[in-house]
């Protein structure tokens, strides 16, 4: 379903014709998440016409469906009549206004946010507070525009004054129950007040037990919390407990999926983007990139010093340099697969002192398991190998049997140093504080192949000596 | 926050005492999702006692917070007294309830089944039957517990009705207005539903362009669609267009966790587990590690066979092999991050044939500044490694300034080769139809492995000869 190469070029011709009744019905009938899909390809001129001939709602609606790049491109391109984007602005939902104008920071930006009503300049003020103290916090995704009503009231009365806060609240389905300054006293879904007694009042049948976070929490926690509870929606409280937000379902969507791909690209030892990869100039990603690799092309310049004290007993069996890259591969291989396993499963759940234990004894068992198996695996590639070969033995050449044993046994221990490794090193980050996803598969991969080479040359001179 | 160590000892206590009203009283108080926390820990007959303690509510709320392994053991586990265990499974989603009985494919579970009413016994053959068309579609996640209305109502009629759906209903957020047949018309919210005039009917305020997915549509397809237009729930029609379940934000939520978990193992390498890696046996894990280990293994058998062919010229020029770790890491980790990104790409968006061409450009381009970068790079750390060595040559020796050049030249091909085929093979796998993700980390590696060392022995023998 590519709406917009079927409707640009209409959208296109309709702005030429100047054509206002046809753009105000295609932002009427559309789904505003389609809606957005054409108008992103527009020139900032052109979408800001369109904008001005759709009535305020939709105009809105299409508007917040743009990514926040596109956002941030439209609404710094400096346009005579201010009011459009300002009536875009008002009507944004207050953290999605809050990403968009910490993108604007600019001149542009400033004449906008002085058009905003005073109410709205605060809301800004408050929000960007949060924002700055951490990036990635619950209060950098929360909204201020929860339903919310004091205790003393009925089933009955309530829903009368919901009514009255529906249009603009993000969510009518949570209804949070406070008493003086603000404070968080209970909870009750829209369900509950429907299927209760319409006498009864609300202190009575609102659940007390509300679970909440910090707006100094990460998001990945609201997440999983949110997950964990099956919520709708997060209230966020500050220290004193005043409930000051709350985290929807849909903005937790986007921030699992951005997290996901966040973690997707450390594991492949990328820096994370901001925007999408196609979205993002050939500069950053050189940048993004190039800090990884360098730092990995640094750390296999180790190997090379390695090497150069291995070439005696190199130059004195070749043959130790044909199973080189298979030796570091197995080790780089299980490390990868023990560092993957230990990091998703640090970012879903956190881990005591004892599971973590548990979790290290198990890991070396399956190493021992795993290695075992490619250990002999590999032996048995090697007498393949060398199938063919006569065992004849010239002066100071190993016997065939003794070749196979020392690579089958390198590969058994690079396996178990591996996949230790891979598994002990995202606890380690984690337990330092740090965030166990640096541990990129490529830099345990780095770290095993200068370990794996010490392993070989232990076995080599031990076995052949 | 760990309920489970604070609150265990507790309710052992409890249970040892028979104290029932205590036991009631724990599952009232506390949420169930911290409830089953600490119930989890239980062996199968005090789980069933503490069950029969409390009411049927939180008996249920608790149990549908266990995971899913947890859950197939408590309930395979066969109990005297069947009744709580029939009440449970009664009392549970359809959604969760099928994905539990096809785990509990025996006597006790078909005993079970037959304990559950006429309607329900209908519902679950229904949901198994769209299960296992194919797994992980729209209809393994579905619920068919949605609030629906036919159009002729008013807004105050259908709020008098829903009242009456609310409590068995997964969500009455979402009203679905349908036709005959149960063919979908359209979709009203809960809180439009409020705002609107009483006397309205359902037909003049409900929204026509609803978006629909398909039983067969994949479930990654109903996150992103989910994700996309910022729905609550997502109808699910049948091929007639007939609405046979919804799938709501929470199951998304758990979706989008799974298929994270599952692309991160597999760019690890490692075969997608079904349950928590620490709940996963040791045997299970040396399977689905094992297998992609032995694959790998056997691709690095094929670097040993390019090695022996390169014996010569190695062993005329000993140095090659000392970078040989470095120019295959280059190739592999850049090879790694190419992959990451495409992969991560293909998963969240679809991507037409001029995109995909711009993508291929794009990476050709960016391997050329990387590889440019890290050849450059090595070219200096060759140098700096050579630094102290006189530059006295012996008959067949190369001069320094050849040999970093070798090395150098060889990790800017390395690099533009790894990077390429990192993007490309993804791009590729998707054109056929399979998982880009099935092409993980070290299988690119082990690929860009052996192509890099054909790269290495053509630019040493052009450039030594």
């Amino acid at each position: 379903m590519y709406y917009n190469s079927l409707l640009l070029p209409d959208i296109l011709q309709m702005i030429q014709e100047k054509d206002e009744n046809g753009l105000h019905e295609f932002c009427e009938i559309f789904h505003p998440a389609n809606c957005a899909e054409v108008l992103q390809s527009l020139n900032a001129n052109d979408f800001w016409y369109v904008m001005s001939c759709s009535d305020k709602q939709s105009r809105m609606n299409a508007f917040s469906f743009l990514d926040l790049a596109k956002q941030a491109e439209f609404m710094s391109a400096d346009q005579e009549d201010l009011a459009v984007q300002v009536s875009v602005l008002e009507g944004m939902a207050p953290d999605d206004r809050v990403d968009l104008l910490s993108r604007l920071d600019n001149d542009h930006g400033r004449q906008l946010v002085s058009q905003l009503s005073e109410t709205e300049q605060h809301t800004v003020r408050e929000l960007l507070s949060y924002e700055e103290d951490r990036e990635n916090n619950a209060g950098s995704i929360m909204t201020t525009e929860f339903a919310w009503l004091p205790e003393h009231l009925t089933a009955e009365e309530a829903i009368v004054r919901l009514r009255k806060q529906a249009h603009d609240r993000e969510t009518i389905y949570y209804i949070f129950i406070l008493e003086e300054e603000h404070r968080l006293r209970g909870l009750i879904s829209f369900r509950e007040l429907l299927l209760a007694d319409p006498e009864v009042k609300l202190t009575d049948i609102m659940q007390r037990d509300v679970v909440t976070v910090r707006v100094s929490d990460d998001r990945e926690h609201v997440a999983s919390e949110i997950a964990k509870y099956d919520l709708l929606a997060m209230p966020v409280v500050d220290s004193q407990n005043r409930l000051v937000g709350i985290v929807t379902h849909d903005d937790i969507i986007d921030v699992l999926q951005e997290e996901a791909t966040e973690d997707a690209h450390r594991l492949g030892a990328v820096e994370p983007l901001e925007d999408s990869y196609l979205a993002t100039s050939i500069l950053t990603l050189v940048y993004k990139r190039g800090v990884w690799l360098i730092l990995l092309l640094v750390a296999a310049a180790f190997t090379v010093n390695v090497l150069q004290r291995f070439e005696d007993e190199m130059s004195k069996h070749v043959w130790l340099f044909w199973f080189l890259p298979l030796v570091i591969a197995s080790g780089g291989n299980t490390g990868s697969q023990s560092a993957t396993l230990v990091i998703r499963l640090l970012t879903l759940e956190d881990m005591r002192r004892q599971e973590t234990i548990r979790l290290m004894l198990r890991e070396f068992m399956l190493s021992i398991l795993l290695g075992g198996g490619l250990g002999l695996l590999t032996f048995l590639i090697a007498r393949f190998i060398w199938m063919d070969e006569p065992e004849v033995l010239t002066v100071g050449e190993a016997p065939l049997m003794l070749k196979s044993s020392v690579v089958g046994l390198t590969v058994f221990l690079v396996v178990i140093m591996g996949s230790v490794t891979g598994a002990l090193l995202p606890l380690v980050f984690k337990k330092l504080g740090m965030d166990p996803a640096l541990m990129s598969n490529p830099l345990i991969s780095a770290l095993v192949d200068f370990f794996g080479l010490l392993v070989y040359y232990a076995v080599a001179t031990a076995m052949l000596a």
